[in-house]
Parts: C-alpha cells; sequence; structure tokens
C-alpha cells in the first residue's frame, strides 16, 4: 500500500501534528509511505522519510525540500518541463486542528480527486466546531452534557453559572484554552484565556466523579472496525502537554475494566455518532459515565496518531478502509437547459 | 475596483451558475471584471469578457481558454518560465450548488489567501445543508417550520405524515427534487426523485396560504445593508425552470406591501441568521409569515446573481464589503514545544 502522510497546517496544533507523523512513520512498517507537510505559510513540501524528526521542521530545514501544489488529480511540483504528478496513494490527512480538522483538506482532496482517510467536509464542520457537534448529537439521539455559549461580546454577568465549571473554545481540540473553574473569581481569567484562541466558548458543568472512556474505530466495506475502550489516565483534565504527549504513543494499550453492557453502550453511540457521515474516517469519540448514563463528551475527527495504539491492527485496516473509501456522487453536465433555451431563441 | 467571478463547478446548478455570472457582467459596471471557469471536471479557466455567452460553455468552447490552478497566494497560469500570477482583485464566488455553496471553495479562497464574497467554511456547511440550517436557526432563536428528516434505507412506512407535505433533498438549492406532495399515494414517486439527488430528505408541513417574504443583505464595517423586502411570484413554489429564469434577473423590483412592524420582524430575523457567521457575504433568507410568526424557510448562502435586484446601490455594496472581509486569525507558529523538548533531551 502507498499511503502519503500529510501533516502540519496553520493551525495551534502544528506542533502535535508534526509528533503524530513521526509516530504513525514507525507503525506503518509494511507500506511504502511518503510524507507531505504543510508549513506555517500554508506551502505544502515533500519530506523524505530520513527527515521526520523534529528538529528538521523547528530549525526551518525543510525548506530546502520540494514543493508541491495541489491541482485536478493530486499533487505535483512544478518543473521546467511542466508540472509532475506525486504519486500519493492514500493520503493519511494528520493535521490537526485547524486547516485539517475544519474542513479545508478534505475540500482540497475531494474537489482534486485525490483519495483520502479523514472525516469528509460537513463530518469535519460539524466536529471541529463543539457547539454543533452539540447539535448533531442531538440529532442521531446520543446525549451530551447540558452547556451554554458565549461569545466574546457577550455580557459575562449575564451567565448564571453553578461551579465547578469547565470552559472551552468552541473551535480547538488537544485541550488549548480549556480551564475547569471552581470559584466565581476564577471566572475571568479563564474566559480571557479561552478567548484568545476563539470568538465563542462553551461552558459546561464539570461533573467530579465522572468515568471517562474513548471508543475509537471505523467502517470498512459494510463492516465496523471498533477498537478496544480505553479509560484514559485520570487527572483532572489532559492539560496540552500532556495531551502532547499523548499523540506520541504507539504502543497499544489496555482495555478498560467494564461490564459487557456498558461496553455495548458505548459502542451503539460511537455507531450512532459515526453514522454515514464519518465514512471514510478514522475517529475517535470520548464518553462521559456518569449515573448510568453514557455522554458524548467530544469527537476526536483526527485523534493524535489515528489512536493506532487502540487497534490490533492498525495499518491492516487502513488498507481495508482504503479500499472502501466513500465516493462523491457524479453529477453528470449536459447542458440540457442552456440547449433548449438556445434552441428556444432559434441559436442552436 | 477589480472583480473577478468565479462560477460554474460540478454541480446540479452549474448551467444557473453560467446564467447568474452573465447578469452579474452586466450589473457590475463600473468594475474591471474577470471572469474564472470552474468546468465540470473541476478544472479553472480564464474567460474573456466577451464570451460570457451561455453556448461558449455548452458547446465546450472554452476548453481553448488558459487554464489556471490555485496555490499559496492566488490563482497562476503554468507557462515556460515557472508559474504566473493572475490578479484576482476581490472574488465573488458565483459557484450555486456543490464545490460553491459546500465550503470548498471558502476553503480554496481561505487558504490559499484570496481575497472573497461569500460565506465562509462554517456558514457554507450550516447553509448548504437545511436540516443543518434547522439546527443553527433555532441555535440563534429564529423559528423554522416543523420537519421530519428520512434517509434513503429508513422504512418509509414507519413516518406519520400528514398531506400535503412538501419533500426537499437536504443538500439543494434552485428547487431540485422538491415535490409538494398531496396524498399518500404520490409519496413514494416523489421521495424517489429526492433520493435520486440526496441520501436525506426534509419532510415539511406545506403551509397554505403562507405569504413568503425574502430579505437579502450583508454587513459592511460594523453597518447592514439591507435591501428591499421582496414578495416572491407566488406559484405553488418556484420549480427549476421558473427558478433558472429568477437568476437571471437584473432590474431592480418593487418592495412587498407590509406593514412596518412585519418589515421589522423580518429584518431582526435575518440579522440573527446572519450574525458573525456570515460575516464576509451577501446572503438572502427567505421567510414564510404565517398566523402572525415568522418562519425561516432557507437561507439562500448565494443567492441568484447575488439578489442585485433587490439592492439600490448592489455594485457600491460590493465594493464596501470588499473592503471590509472577516480576516482569518493569525497563528504563530514559533516551535516552542518542539524546542523544550529537545532542551530536555540535550539537543538543543
Amino acid at each position: 500500500m502507498v499511503v502519503t502522510v500529510l501533516f502540519g497546517g496553520s493551525s495551534y496544533e502544528h506542533e502535535i501534528s508534526i509528533v503524530s507523523s513521526i509516530t504513525i512513520k514507525k507503525v506503518l512498517k509494511k507500506s511504502t509511505t511518503n510524507f507531505i507537510f504543510c508549513d506555517a505559510n500554508r506551502e505544502f513540501y515533500v519530506i523524505d522519510a530520513s527527515n521526520m524528526k523534529s528538529n528538521y521542521f523547528s530549525s526551518g530545514s525543510y525548506k530546502k525540500a520540494k514543493k508541491l501544489f495541489i491541482k485536478q488529480g493530486g499533487f505535483f511540483s512544478e518543473g521546467l518541463l511542466g508540472s509532475k504528478p506525486f504519486n500519493t496513494g492514500v493520503v493519511l490527512n494528520l493535521i490537526h486542528g485547524r486547516d485539517g480538522e475544519d474542513g479545508k483538506m478534505a475540500s482540497f482532496l475531494e474537489f482534486n480527486s485525490i483519495a483520502y482517510i479523514s472525516p469528509r467536509l460537513e463530518a469535519s464542520v460539524l466536529s471541529f466546531n463543539k457547539l454543533y457537534t452539540k447539535f448533531y448529537a442531538q440529532s442521531v439521539g446520543v446525549k451530551t452534557v447540558p452547556y451554554q455559549v458565549m461569545s466574546r461580546n457577550d455580557d459575562r454577568k449575564s451567565f448564571n453559572i453553578t461551579y465547578p465549571v469547565i470552559i472551552k473554545p468552541v473551535r480547538l481540540g488537544s485541550s488549548i484554552g480549556v480551564s475547569v473553574v471552581k470559584s466565581a473569581e476564577e471566572l475571568d481569567y479563564a474566559l480571557d484565556v479561552a478567548f484568545e484562541f476563539d470568538t465563542e466558548v462553551l461552558l459546561e458543568p464539570f461533573l467530579n466523579g465522572v468515568k471517562e472512556y474513548n471508543q475509537a474505530g471505523t467502517k470498512t466495506t459494510s463492516d465496523w472496525e471498533l477498537s478496544i475502550i480505553e479509560e484514559p489516565n485520570k487527572v483532572e483534565f489532559l492539560d496540552f502537554e500532556k495531551k502532547y504527549m499523548d499523540f506520541s504513543r504507539d504502543s497499544e494499550v489496555g482495555s478498560a475494566d467494564i461490564d459487557s453492557s456498558l461496553e455495548v453502550a458505548i459502542q451503539e453511540n460511537f455507531k450512532k455518532i459515526y453514522n454515514t457521515l464519518f465514512e471514510g474516517s478514522i475517529i475517535r469519540c470520548d464518553f462521559f459515565f456518569s449515573q448510568g448514563e453514557v455522554y458524548l463528551n467530544e469527537i476526536n475527527p483526527i485523534p493524535g496518531s489515528m489512536a493506532n495504539y487502540l487497534f490490533k491492527d492498525f495499518e491492516g485496516m487502513v488498507e481495508r478502509l482504503s479500499k472502501n473509501l466513500p465516493r462523491e456522487r457524479n453529477i453528470k453536465i449536459d447542458y440540457s437547459y442552456i440547449h433548449s433555451i438556445q434552441s428556444a431563441k432559434g441559436k442552436a
């Protein structure tokens, strides 16, 4: 299998994406793996596998690599004799945060007929924005934690808040800008931090004693391939530094110690979210379990190193999925309407 | 002002987009206007203004025009001495339906730092999909008509339907695939037609005697520029052919004969929808008025010829808007995290 890992992006998670891709390189043992880096200026470079080290990027050395651009049919390099195609095989979109998870890469790859593994455009927008995720979850019958939305210009005093409360920028992953606020005195600072990153934030009750379970998976042909269920290490919440290290995991973890009825409930909630909307992607859903109910906390549309450590045969799954990607509807344009107008005008 | 009209696309509304762009050419009298055509194969061509006639496209003559591609910084043509930039000024995205209204063009233009007038990525996805529009309208306090969603594989008999009912594919504009169904006998055929175009359809009660009002507008600097309110010609609903002709309107129409309280109610609902989400675009909202209540029927994120006929000074508004486009958040990538890891490892 030929796989091209696409990573980087103009995103707060740019560095995380580099770590995630270096990890994926170790995991994809049998494939021919290419690397395309999208730098902070949103230019694309082909990276030789031997240069997949973090300081190659942080030092700016990557700028000596060959540039690529996208046009109909794929990625190309510019040359004296015209543009030259670059064989991507299937693209693994590993750009976390803006550009990758917000739907831009999905747009480019879809429009330019490049095979790719990642949520499609609509799935990206609905999962990248945590408010829209709430709407979507509700529409497919999955419970979410209650919330309020605050915009930057709203009057903070008009909100009725019960503490502790968790503050999250609407559009970011990797816990960036997230705070747990225990009392009213800490609120303004936490909101100021969150509004550094986004114009809208979610306020959710911080549930004490809640259990957290992660379920990753995909659908290949018509079969589900679900990961083990993981109970992530319990700290108050994963801060940026811990999540960052989390993105470099490449060894299998143990299953959560839960009874089979809870296991089934988590799997069924995962399938409702994945639905047809997420076809073509490998996602991870993070659930809360409290007082007998399962709640969706969030969807990770492009989990760190695609959550490889939760699967028994990650590389095989990527290969099976790459053979069963959703196809865009074929729209035939035959100009029948323009022909009929011209004909009516006597011009045909 | 330099304006580039971007039109065509791989869309059921491809031909409508051509008509819409020919109309815009007549409306933009003072500007330097360029034209970029996206053909059915999703390749871009520069079209000379003198060739902006429908048969230039339907005959395939456009294939002789110069091809463009998009890369960081704008549209470019390929040449023997490398790629050559094409000065677009501000792009008017006039691709109706897929590619234009679904968020793909917004993605390309935003990512590649090209100034453009059109809904941004999130706004596109929420308005192109009529189900998501319902979620969004609810979240900003705008009423919508009640609905049910049916997926292609659902058991049609399990739905409780009151007739007459209107059937709409979730993701199409221009009334394509829409039917009014008066009795159970007609239902299957109407659903089959709608499912030709989409995997999901909305079922809404067909409201008899409802009044329909259209409001277009935009926000330039911090001021609203709202159009007159139009009461569209009342037929059962506009079919494809009538909407098609509608897309070529270029002369001003008269205001609806309504009292000022209804006018204000419609304007306020428009502003709630436009909000900050639609900044950078000129949209039209179609409202229903029934028993004293205003309901959003649908958002036209890229109305036919941008609804120029509803504005007193369309070209001036485009110019004011082009000077007040929303700016993407600037994300600084300084590799501080990678540097700190390298430093900890003694490699820095």
